[in-house]
């Protein structure tokens, strides 16, 4: 089988490292092609990633037609018309997360795709990385009795610049990064949440709080089957990029992530150092290899993606929820908005049979 | 100067504690009785402690008058009380927390104590950990610049018996067990909660369910400030005594507690194996003891105990606050119900000149 | 039964350790008596430890005869004729390690003691860590198999004051700090050390290297049924006391020993920053505790003490061995000295059902 | 610039790992061709590296006459011809290590590579793992002070096949394993190992001992400057692949390699576990792309290895001190063998300058 050729649309600092992970890391795909309008921006992926074509706009990449499948790193309110575009054309689509700025561009999304008949795969990075994937197996076994409470984190070193941290742009904080721990905790819990309450605010940088988004925000959550959660999102977690996860249980608890990097220690007259990672890929380096694997994976054998797109619809209408909660001071229930499909709702959680279990549970 | 003769009011667990670490563990003080009407723990007491009086009520030690000072650690429905008679007597009183059921009760026993120019002093044992004190430290150097999120966990390892759980006897779970992450939280933040928002369920314990209070709860918390704050108490930590607390500055952070005691670790094929602290007394033995010198200590030479009343009193109003949001499933103020006495609440604030380090920064 | 009324000789670093411990943790005990010729090191015991006699020599405090029994920490030089002295006057020992210089030393401690009927423990402090303890359930539980290989590390932060270090007064580097972990190895791989290799040099310190003794030395040994260890002893280990061991079997290991003291750790821009047990009272004041206790206790009961008199003198030949190895240059086979006790040597063994589990195994 | 042609000599455990990374993780490098004289393995290799030419011995491959480099993983007793016949060929080289079972092989290769005018690096794993490389930079800025003792363990899971333990195949289990913690240390401490002792056993495995290798095996080491240092090596570490090196200096210490490999901790009544490095691509997967990528660069870019032959040849050299010593039965003094080189020996130190700083200090 030929190799699958892809491209990167939007190489700022993750579509760069996407770019690098199809040039370097992926089996049974090449990198041909990538979107920038900046020769500057051009030239260093190509001093990363090898040559490949540099288009200025999606437009002159679909036009040059020598792509099957692509990475949509732009900007999140540029990925509903990207995935609609690259549909119309036959080319199937990675796209990060959050799939759009709200449920009825995720809607747009999915249909075009599933009318186009392409795969459409959203980037939930994190359930590939292998301290996940062994803490959702922990929990499939059984090794921690029944979930009841879910904590996480997720920090980033620095503020965002304000043209990102625009609501219009992003989403915000809580549909930015609050995202990863929606989804996380719905797959390791395997149920829904079905109700939010945020406390928030722009803490810190004027930047972020000037275009009207948060940089510090805690959310409670409630699940359908009465179990809690905790999130907590942050912009300035200065001492490293701090994706944590815990999940407690009725017999014991699971806790992914730590901080350490680099193997080693140095021990003088103040204490013991050592560092922490640094950026998500730093952390997240070979999930995101998996992840461009398992979609490469599955354009070659035609199967479904591991990642369904009514689980990044379900997340986007969480991520909604609790930043409504931020604008109205109280609990909000997850709307997701779509009632006649109440049963596709239900397969938008990642792992279906955990219910089961959790019924046979006094929970 | 001749030593400091002390009972212990109530040997059940931690009372238990409390009369070992008198009876061995403390400087210029004696346990010269304790009460209790159970001629078995009567004996178990003796054989842990030495011999002392034993009295089957308070009335009788009273009585005998041979007492300077005690601790009491009944069940939280009779310290009011306790703490009154105390008072009466001229005795210098280590309540348990929390103080009281309500702050009517926190009153009553403020002003019997100050009536009768007696010490009370409420057990906030975490205050005196090393980790905690080092924790207040840092943040008070600076270290994390301001703090803008606390994220804290107080899990116990089994449900208490329904008897105790019973919402009139303790109060109930935040009461009872998140009481130590809203003092923890204020005491590090130097800030007041302001607002709390409570998720809870009674997820696992049938006893707990039966008796109206929940085993499972998480808080988001916003500070007077700005800060932001989020706590999780669970009855169902079976893999250990949970106490962890962590800060997030804006130029790092401090993380208490971790998950080993015994210094050694086995390897085997399955992995690296280590214990975690199974009780209160196994995380922060060390703590009760420097707890109790502290109140010896104060008794002995005449001062202030280090943990205020009214920071004993607010930290009730924010417990009942958290505890009325589960009942009314919304965000609830926290009202310390004193108006005439603002002032006085500013000094329940375990550290009043770190607002104006805040005030000098951005928050 | 009425305390036992104890006396410290010498109150050095370790001795005021030991009348602190008397006086403030042990159950059974009293602390009636110091020895210094200090008015100075005097007014400092009797500030931490209470009220107590003081007499410039033993002579005087054996003259006052109000002792029942002592915890010798005079400079190992004077260790034997302390215990004659004190063996003779009928007073039981707890004897800080090594008991002698040499094996003469210890022959005629060990028959002075027995001459008097009277008790003589040898300070092996590290087998009453719960880490160590532990460890020897590990092992003894079969849970690492067959141990084959125990790797040790003794550091202390700084190098003592020449006049210590000199042979002549306190054995050396050997003898002094690698003989805890002679012992330690010893009775975790239940087996005797018969050969010795020491590279060893005054690498830092000119007090020390003006005295003859080294600073730094690493030690291989073989054990009687082929077992190998290594052992390592630094007075430069400036990041702490440093006190590990590990031990490797043919199905697991045990690790002994960790950097971390307080639990708090900071995160900040530069990594993770946590502290280190600074001195031996830090990582091993619960074991020094238990130590004073079982002595105690075995006065009280009249049993024999838990480390035997023939495991401290077999652990003075392994240090005696390692220390001459240094000169010769040569591995050196340990002697014990004693043919004709040789079933006594084997008792020596701290656990002398091991062999029998060894022997069954391929070893 | 066109990419290096490379192949892999020997497909084995290790020969498979470098085939895939270069396949899969190599800038500036294709894998056109392997040597396996096994269809089955050829099959494997396909299966994982994509399409390649198979030949079943290394003269196919140089008659087929199309590659520019090879990596060379066959057994050692077979490298020293392996590397004639490949420079004969004009064909760059990446030998595992160690590069000769004696001296003269080594002289043999070395010479070889420098009248072919080709490169050849031998694979110091170990040296471009980011631990390691943080370690020396650690060092080199003075953060621990003069080191005056390494501490080092090489662990493998599991005993070698007989027919591998074989001296006269692999050089036994000090050439074969123990040979990085000598490369580490020398490459760390900055100074020459002038004089090595060894305990060690055929303690656990029968095979190991039918052909007379040992299976663990602790080493003393003298440094010229005087620095100390010792050395484990077992094939029973049945909990990991336990890579650990820490050194000790006068102001601190490092502390290289730690035991956990997936990011997640399980947490129930039996305490915390978690998992551990299975193998060495698990611990050094990294390092093993970053060594291969210096080799390739190296190439295109025709500069020196970042691994000199003589820093090879040097630790070839105190291996076979130490196997000798196991033998005799006491310290050996590493003999390099060529008196008429000593200036070039002095430059098989990987960093020459160390010295200046160690001669400025007191050791």
């Amino acid at each position: 089988m030929t190799d699958v050729r892809m491209a990167v649309i939007g190489v700022g600092r993750i579509g760069l490292t996407h770019a690098e992970t199809v040039a370097h890391r992926t089996h049974g795909a090449r990198l041909v092609a990538v979107t920038t309008s900046s020769a500057k921006r051009a030239a260093e992926v190509r001093r990363r990633c090898g040559d490949m074509a540099v288009y200025p706009t999606l437009d002159r990449l679909l036009e040059a037609g020598e792509v099957d499948a692509v990475v949509i790193a732009s900007s999140t309110s540029a990925h509903v018309e990207n995935v609609e575009r690259c549909a119309a054309a036959g080319i199937h689509m990675l796209c990060e997360k959050p799939l759009a700025l709200d449920l009825e561009g995720c809607d747009r999304a999915i249909a075009a795709a599933e009318a186009a008949g392409v795969k459409l795969m959203v980037g939930h990075m994190q359930r590939f990385d292998s301290g996940y994937v062994e803490a959702k197996r922990f929990i499939q076994a059984g090794a921690i009795g029944v979930p009841v409470i879910v904590r996480a984190i997720s920090g980033d070193m620095d503020p965002p610049p304000a043209s990102f941290a625009d609501l219009s742009v992003s989403g915000g904080l809580l549909l930015d990064s609050m995202y990863h721990d929606f989804y996380l905790s719905r797959w390791l819990m395997v149920d829904e949440i079905v109700r939010v309450y945020t406390e928030a605010g722009a803490l810190i940088d004027e930047g972020v709080r000037s275009v009207g988004d948060v940089d510090n925000a805690v959310v409670s959550a409630r699940f359908a089957g009465g179990a809690l959660g905790t999130m907590t999102a942050s912009r300035v977690t200065r001492y490293g990029c701090d994706l944590r996860t815990e999940v407690i249980g009725d017999e014991g608890a699971v806790q992914v992530g730590y901080f350490r990097q680099t193997p080693v220690r140095l021990l003088d007259r103040k204490g013991v150092h050592h560092d922490t990672p640094q950026s998500t890929p730093d952390r997240m380096g070979e999930a995101l290899v998996r992840e461009l694997q398992a979609f490469v994976d599955c354009v070659r054998d035609d199967t479904d993606p591991p990642v369904s797109t009514e689980d990044a619809r379900v997340t986007v209408a969480v991520s909604l929820a609790a930043t409504r909660s931020i604008r109205e001071g109280r609990p909000v229930d997850v709307e997701v908005g779509r009632p006649e499909t109440m049963a596709r709702r239900k397969s938008g959680l990642p792992c279906s049979d955990g219910g089961r279990q959790r019924r046979d549970k006094k929970v």
